[in-house]
């Protein structure tokens, strides 16, 4: 059984790294720092090497002290772990440390995993990486501390989307019965995680809702930024994350489209849908790419060019 | 044991009404649905009468054939619940319907229940009503259908804000674990409940957010809604419900004030906290109540007065 293999793997060496994919998020950051305090149980230190900053909305979590922005150096470690990593480039620069590594894991739920390690743990049906990572623990026999059991919570309610989406199941409902059972304070996470919002954010929420326009009788909406309202809102480049959710939440509406106006007319194009509508088709023919429900791409242009050309495509398939 | 008590007593009985409590919500529709279709299972055909219609919302429930609004015909039936009622007050005009029955059921999860009935069934560690109904139902030894499933599913999700509030428990997601198990469709009714917003609502918020003040170095957020505005969002009196929240979640905001412009210079004011400040002081000095985070009142004056006022209130517990 590979879970097997993996545990005694681990118990057998020294020196441990652990490698969640670049632009971390909820379940990468809280799968490895989970595993981290197992592995430190287990007597051994192991590092977290990161690509970029921990994100504001993650500053919370315990176990921070494992976690170290990836300086560039290579170092041998007995054995690397990438957590969440559905193939290689997702490891950026880091890509060094796991192949100077003398052995490697990968434990994945991403259906697109390249199984890049020696011993490869792609379990489709986990909601989160954060599942596979409570079954090892399990499996290891160490206790759930209230900080492995926050750090698990925090990795699977945000890959569900709050227990939301598709890929919730009843088994990640039972793990996160155990989770609570062993200390999580729901309401302190939930609150951080899905009630607060930057003031700029909110801001830019306002000036999208602004620009919102409603078309083929309310089926479509279209959301325009332009970097004039980033710089009136104070917001960041990333509070542009999830705006494109405003036009597609509206009752109604079955495709949502964010224009995100750079400079020198060229312009970051999200799509959504809600149903049936495959916006990856259109995000193809326009040079992007994506899933059904959630795609994208970049256009060079006009924006009365660019906007007429995507309702074109659009209406083809609404 | 309370429970067998009221097993038997139904399983006895003839002719049945479930009475939700008015202003009903997704705890008490789904609640009473769910008894419905047990009910139904039994051999009574059960009717659940209404104070108002069922908001556009949880139109999506099954069952809803059980439903009727109530018109003030007062028929006796042998058995009578109040579902997630915690005083009679809040059966409205129904009250009749539960004083003229032969037998009288209450179950429900407030720890303010008046017990009102000949057997009362108050579970206050139950995040909702939904989750009694959920036990009474495996007690009866029924099967969990999808219908039923699906309409504990909505009472839980609702009430726990989406497993968010701090009344989410161990037990809350063991039972949504077997709902799923028997078929609950998690990613369809979550965006029916959590991720559909009317057109007007959206414009709402987003005029809303316009208006917002940051004051108090960050600490307080205020946000103004007139007549005017809710005219030109086409918006409704109750698509306000919420729209505090917006100041409340901004990083860093202890104290959120929404102040509702009516007519003739009254005002509807709006308050919440995050953290330590109890707003219910606030609001009770103005005439008006509510609880530690989420309180309110109304006030006639100027708008200049009345900000000044609140914001002289809330500095001295800020």
């Amino acid at each position: 059984m590979i879970e097997s293999n993996i545990i005694s793997t681990i118990k057998e060496v020294n020196t441990v790294a652990i490698l969640p994919h670049v632009s971390i998020d909820g379940d990468a950051l809280g799968s490895s720092i989970a595993l981290a305090y197992a592995v430190k149980e287990l007597g051994i230190e192991p590092i977290i090497y990161i690509e970029e900053e921990i994100p504001l909305s993650y500053n919370f979590l315990p176990g921070t002290e494992f976690v170290e922005v990836y300086q560039g150096e290579v170092k041998k470690y007995d054995l690397v772990l990438a957590l969440d990593t559905g193939d290689i480039e997702r490891l950026g620069k880091r890509v060094e440390i796991l192949k100077s590594a003398s052995d490697t894991i990968n434990i994945d739920h991403h259906a697109t995993n390249t199984e890049f390690a020696r011993l490869n743990l792609v379990k489709t049906t986990s909601s989160a990486t954060g599942e596979i990572i409570y079954q090892l623990i399990k499996m290891m026999g160490l206790s759930l501390t209230k900080e492995i059991s926050t750090c698990i919570y925090v990795a699977i309610t945000t890959d569900t989307g709050g227990f939301r989406y598709k890929n919730t199941t009843s088994v990640t409902h039972q793990i996160v019965s155990d989770l609570i059972d062993n200390g999580v304070d729901v309401s302190w996470v939930s609150q951080l995680l899905f009630e607060t919002m930057s003031l700029p954010k909110t801001k830019l929420m306002g000036l999208a809702i602004e620009t919102l326009q409603i078309l083929e009788d309310g089926k479509v909406a279209v959301i325009t930024v332009t970097d004039n309202m980033i710089k009136n809102a104070g917001a960041r480049e990333e509070d542009c994350d999830g705006i494109v959710n405003i036009g597609r939440n509206i009752r109604g509406i079955e495709v949502a489209v964010l224009i995100r106006q750079n400079k020198n007319e060229s312009f970051k194009i999200n799509l959504r849908s809600k149903k049936y509508v495959d916006v990856s088709v259109i995000a193809n023919k326009l040079g992007g790419g994506g899933h059904k429900n959630a795609a994208g791409c970049t256009i060079n242009g006009y924006m009365d060019d660019i906007k007429a050309m995507l309702l074109k495509e659009i209406k083809k398939v609404l």
